[in-house]
């Protein structure tokens, strides 16, 4: 690949630089296709290897052929080699449409395309004095198939998220139609009980994150106890110390929660403490 | 707008005929927007005023300003004046994302893409004869504010169509997380009971389709009962006769369902004669 002088957004598609896509795309159309938002730093992708896997799994469950995984490393670092620090979203699609309608001929051919986005203007509040959070009136719709999934279908999200303006509000809680905790719209939610973590179980809903694993892995690591979990309101309303993750954010202490304070505990400020050194200097692990 | 000769296949963007869009669409990202499938005879769509108060109304739900609707229909017209039978798609997005993620900053521009496709292929045997229908393993997961609404978030259709492979398999039924029939993959259902209909209600997921109003309507004018119900698996597994609809089928009788043959009934049989006209000749009413 030839690369224009470094600018800081860009768009691949399909390896070429380019800013147009078919009008014909089944993303387009159904929202068929799965994504990816790796944060870099330092001129490198962070758990690059395991977004890549998750993509991959997506790939299989929703039957998309997704080309080779090595030419989108090789995209993804590229990418973030050029820049300090920024956002690379890599969207694959299961390709242009061959006949009108729902069904797959199976001669579709996948669509990559590739966004690097400049790193977002923060400041280092939400991390150290945590976040404002409310709890979404809308409930996500509960479905195993598409369960865990990072997949296009994001008007769930997009409608939670339209129903606060409030800027001092960083985030909203959603629960599923049957009441269960289920994330953030963009984020996925620990709550603190005794010395232990609790994450929703992402079975029926929501999207199994990459910063969600990475913080189960490492709490593993260093001896806390941490749990999948079927949560419900009365879960959350006990809870006195929460967190927020993504990949791009890490681990936001949640401050106030619908206007009741929960404190920037011990056990998050041990995670925070864990994942520095990940989160700053990626390595791929 | 200056159309190009007449050529079957045509795609149009915010009313210029192009065959790109962009990358930063929210559809794509996010299937955030909406269609219609208009069904076009003779040179003139069918049911367009139904299909742009659905637009409509569906635009109003999302919080999508749709433009224009009367710059929409003239589109639909001309696209439909220059050929003698097509399938017009009218796809409406909230436009190009002014920033990153789900967050909506009430500047965005709505897209419009139109696509004229060929009317398919087909013989007179599915109206006449009815469809081999399976049922489906997926269901479907139930979401309120998205109940109803033709929206661009349709991984649930194109899984659930990927169940099967046989072609004299012309449909699957669908029902929804809590065991509730809502709908075929691409259609609407309808059961006879008695001399009545019955169609599922859609107030917690399934697509309010354009004929499936139609056949309430002109059910009701001939006298036919006709409720929307709360159905379940056994009130089909009772049904002796039982139909499938959408703005291009009209009405096409299950013969057989999941290997139990169904009767092509009368009360069917008289719907389709209601129907003739009004879909072969179509007027705008």
């Amino acid at each position: 690949m030839n690369r224009e002088p470094s600018m800081h957004e860009q768009v691949w598609v399909n390896g070429a630089l380019q800013r147009e896509v078919s009008p014909f795309d089944r993303a387009l159309h159904f929202g068929d296709g799965l994504f990816e938002t790796i944060a870099c730093r330092r001129g490198r992708p962070r758990f690059l290897s395991l977004h890549l896997e998750r993509l991959r799994l997506g790939c299989a469950r929703l039957g998309i052929e997704p080309g080779s995984l090595e030419e989108i490393a090789a995209e993804v670092h590229l990418l973030a080699s050029e820049v300090d620090a920024a956002i690379v979203k890599v969207l694959l699609t299961r390709g242009t449409a061959v006949a009108r309608g729902y069904g797959v001929t199976g001669r579709e051919k996948a669509t990559r395309v590739t966004f690097r986005y400049p790193w977002p203007e923060e400041t280092q509040a939400e991390s150290q004095d945590g976040v404002q959070v409310r709890t979404a009136t809308l409930r996500l719709g509960e479905n195993p198939a598409l369960a865990g999934l990072k997949h296009c279908n994001r008007l769930e999200q997009v409608l939670a998220r339209r129903e606060w303006t409030d800027s001092a509000i960083a985030e909203a809680l959603v629960f599923s139609s049957s009441g269960k905790l289920v994330s953030g719209t963009m984020s996925n939610v620990f709550i603190v009980d005794g010395t232990a973590l609790r994450t929703p179980r992402l079975d029926l809903c929501g999207v199994a994150g990459v910063m969600r694993r990475v913080v189960l892995r490492e709490a593993a690591r260093v001896g806390i106890p941490a749990h999948e979990d079927v949560l419900d309101v009365e879960d959350l309303g006990r809870a006195e110390e929460a967190f927020l993750t993504n990949a791009r954010i890490g681990v936001w202490p949640i401050r106030m929660l619908d206007g009741r304070s929960l404190r920037c505990g011990p056990v998050t400020r041990r995670l925070q403490e864990v994942l520095a050194p990940l989160l700053e200097d990626p390595i791929d692990a």
